[in-house]
Order: structure tokens, then sequence, then C-alpha cells
């Protein structure tokens, strides 16, 4: 015996139970630090890194255009016309901290996202939305398989993903 | 000895000190957990799902309205006239990254939070609030025992609220 | 032999290992606490606990004025004509959740701060802002070195700032 503590469990499945509860904080973790991400990248016009925050052929799905489909396409959205638009302007893509659901390798988060944008002397409320994402690990790194995003402007669909953010544990 | 490194403290010791650490970062996430759920539960009229935030004769004190008593109570709260005004126009209750103090079973959390509603082609800022949480667990789980909540519209007890975020460690 | 399992990693291994891993989580964990403190503590009127955040040196370098230098001038802010009159009408420093990246004894953080004032019946945006956060480790806790904020204007500058959250791992 390695414990003077015969009424403990063995050291090797103490470790084990520790070992998979370290685990499953570092995945809830890399997922605040993915999303937490995506606004810095965008408004500093980073496609590169954007498009590293999705799988390969991961989608985008925001509310009024074609989704983006593939990586390298959510990560050319900084360079199309309405995010030039925001960037001379001055914006901010700021999503709040999300609920995550962690479940293996795949994993279903839901917050808010807001754009802010600089109009005159302040800033207005350009968008605020309901945001779904899910995730699913690859090669020891999350990333983002889909994220949907619905304007919170009262339609069933914005309220729907929010749901999804339910059944906290 | 189970370990070639007799300088060290026994392992069992420090199996003990790690198993502490890694409650104290579930606790902390479990928190985080707890009030990101918020939003997206009142924002998709899930009665259910605010009302399983809260412990049973938990406690919400929003400013300007009566307290509600119970987690039954909190969680009809998405049924009341001004929430489904609220639901129609398009709503969005954000919570921001809290300061969270756990002792033992309890903890204490401040943020803030922003009602944004939908109005014309835009957002406005419906409210602006200062929140202290505190909670406890029980069976397990971290509940809400009482989220108070004051408008940020210059009132002492909006600050006083806040100081409670002092003392960050 | 400790371990039944002669297949896996020595127990001293794995638990330096997971020692490590606990840190890391620590670490980050500290970083979020440090910053969510910032905006109750300035909402608060709280000098001495805006002071604590910075190491005693350290530097809060925001947009249009001149940089605070060391942690009592930085925590002398509130008491500020500017500030103080924020307090008076009712203001909110809500600060995004950031994206870290540790290094040893030092860290990078990067996110979004909000200034929301009361203004008539209603809340508006005073500020908008990119930020870069330079941490470090001294006496065992987490301290700010610099913070640099700069608005979300259109500037290049601000944009920069952000560009240090890329690279997320």
């Amino acid at each position: 015996m390695c414990s003077d503590r015969p009424d403990r469990a063995a050291p090797g499945d103490v470790l084990d139970d520790l070992i998979s509860r370290v685990r499953e904080l570092e995945d809830r973790l890399a997922i605040y630090q993915l999303i937490a991400s995506y606004g810095p990248a965008v408004d500093s016009e980073s496609a590169g890194a954007v498009a590293e925050l999705w799988s390969e052929d991961g989608v985008y799905d925001p509310d009024g255009v074609e989704p983006y489909v593939g990586s390298e396409a959510v990560g050319r959205l900084v360079g199309g016309s309405l995010h030039q638009d925001y960037l001379r302007a001055g914006c901010a893509h700021v999503l709040s901290l999300p609920v995550v659901r962690v479940d293996g390798d795949t994993a279903v988060a839901v917050n808010h996202s807001r754009v802010y944008l600089h109009d005159g002397d302040g800033w207005r409320l350009e968008r605020v939305s309901a945001n779904r994402w899910e995730l699913s690990r690859g090669n020891g790194s999350w990333r983002v398989d889909r994220r949907t995003n619905r304007l919170l402007n009262g339609s069933a669909q914005a309220r729907a993903l929010l749901a999804a953010g339910n059944d906290h544990e």
C-alpha cells in the first residue's frame, strides 16, 4: 500500500478522477478563450485569426446574410464591404460570458453578442443577437463547427437559440 | 516510500492539496455558469430554467418592484406583463463576468447587468444595473439565495452593492 | 511499484503534470478575477480596491488623458472630477471576458470595455474601447503592469491593441 489512509480510494483511482475533472475545466476555459477571441479578431481585421477559430468546414450563419461555409470564408468576412465600413467607423464586437455544456469531444455554448458602432460623438447598438455555438475538439484543440446568430428583435428564432443554454448542468 | 523524491511532500498530501484546488476552480466555474445562464433563460421565456437557478426559498430583489420570493416565483417573472412586453419587442439580458468570492459552501458574486431592448431600427439600454449575488451549495450544486439588483442611475445603494466586489482575493 | 498499472507513467510524473495544469487554470481565473474587479471597484468609488489591482509602479494609459503612473495614482482616478461626474450621473464600467495568454510569470490579456452613463431617462454609451493588459505575478498574486485603452472610433491604434488577442492558444 502506498498510503497510510487505508479507508481511502486507491491513489490511482483518485488521480484518474482528478485528471478527468481537470480536463473538464480545461475544456470549458478553452471554449471561453475561443469565444472571447472572436471580437478582438474581427475588430482588428485579422482574417487569419478569425479563420483559425473555426474548424476547416465550419459554418458561420449570421442573421440576414448567406452563411459563410468553411473557415477561410469565415475569415474573409473581415474584408467584406459591410465589415470594412464598420472598421472605418469604429466597431466593437462584444461577446458575453457563455453558458457551455461539454459532452466528450463536442460542446454547445450559448451567449449574447453586440456590435457597437461609433456614430457622431458616441456609439450606437448596431446589432444585439442570440448565439448558439456548436464546437468540437480536433487534434487536441476546440474549434467552432457552427455558429448561428439571430437578432433579438422579437423573432421566435432568436429566442429558440437561447433556449439551448438551459439545463445548465 | 512510494516516491524516489524523498525531499517532497508525501503523495497523499500533494493529492489532497490538488483536490481542494480543483474544487475551488470547479466552484468558481459553476458560479460563472449559473450567472451566465440567467440571460439566455429569461430571454428564451424559460420559466423552469430560471427557477432552477435559485434555491427553493431564494429571493430576487430587482430595483423598483417587489422582491420575488421562492424559486418558482422568480421563474414566473418571465410570464409577467413587463417581461412579455420585452420579449415581444426583442430583449437581451446580458450579465458581465462576475467577481466571485467562494467561502466554503457559500459565495458572493458581483457584476453588472444590462437589458437591451429593440426599439425602432435599433436597440436601446432599458436598464443598467449593479448586482450582488449570494449563493450557496446544496446537494452538490450552486444556487442563488439572493440576487439584489439596483439601477446605476446615481443612487448610493447601487454603488454600495458593487463595493462587495472589492477585496478580490 | 505503487501502481498495479505498470504501463502508465510513474505517479510522480502524472502528479507533476497535473499540478502544472491546475496552476495554469488558476492563473487564468486569477486574471479573469482581476479584470472583472475593475468595474465594480471604480463604480463604487473604491480607490484602494482599484489601486490594489495594479503593481506598485504599474501604469494605466487610457485614451485622451495623461497615463496614471503607479498604483496609488491609478486608484486616485476615482476622485478626479470626470469620474466624480460619472458617479453622480450613474455609471457602469463593464469589461468583457478577456482573451488571456499566460507565459510563466507574465501574461497579456485583451478585451473590450464600455462606459455606460445614465442620461435623462436612459443610459448612453460614453466610451467603447479596446484594452490590452500586461500582467505579472508578484508575491503569488497577479497584478496589472500596464493597461492601455483606446477608443474604438476608427483609430488604427485601437485596432492594433486588439490584435494582441490573436494566436489564441
